[in-house]
This record gives C-alpha cells, sequence and structure tokens, in this order.
C-alpha cells in the first residue's frame, strides 16, 4: 500500500476525480481516500511517480508519505 | 436575475455540478456561482422553487436571497 499526502480535496467529487483518474490507469487498483486527512492510500502495480502525476493532473498536490 | 445562497460548496466540481444542474433543465439559462460568496445567480424561466430543488438534488442547500 502506497500512501500520499494530497491537498486540495475539499469534497466527493473530489475524491472521486482523484480515484477515477488512478484506475482509468490501472483499473485493479484499490484507491482509498480520506479527505478530511488529506491522504490517499493506493494498492496497486503503478509507480508512486505515476500515481502522483495522475493526481496532480486532476489539480491537486500530492506527495509520498 | 435570481440570487440563491448555498452552502456546502467547495470546489471547481461543485460549481460545475450546480451549473450542470440547471443548465440539464432549461439549456438557455445563464448560470454564475461565485464560490467564495457561495452564491449562484440565475437568469432562468425557471421558478425559483424548482432552482433550489435542483441545487438540493446535488447535495447542497440552498435559499433564495
Amino acid at each position: 500500500m502506497q500512501v500520499f499526502t494530497v491537498q486540495g480535496m475539499t469534497c466527493g467529487h473530489c475524491v472521486r476525480a482523484v480515484t477515477d483518474a488512478i484506475k482509468a490507469e490501472d483499473p485493479a487498483a484499490d484507491v482509498q481516500v480520506d479527505l478530511a486527512k488529506g491522504e490517499v492510500s493506493v494498492r496497486s502495480q503503478l509507480a508512486s511517480e505515476q500515481i502522483i502525476g495522475l493526481i496532480s493532473e486532476e489539480g491537486y498536490s500530492a506527495k509520498a508519505t
């Protein structure tokens, strides 16, 4: 499980945007978003840098924890 | 122009959700959302109560100003 700190997510739409962006690249990914903590946990074959890139493309600042 | 106070909108996705919900019912509607103020301004043939209903269905609390 890779865990990322993500800034800027504010609502359920944001949760869906981040989740969908990762699942579009890896449909088998398990993505859990904790909106209150600003944390995104991902179980996937994708590289950490790629996940950060996908989240960033949605307009959020992300870094690995 | 009808102006509504809307609570709960936090981001661009919320702005789009509210705008799209109103335009789905009246494609000719002019919808302006001020996210910072929590205000939605609508120029449309739709009744105020109908607009409030559409916004509420998106998950936001709305009332006419």
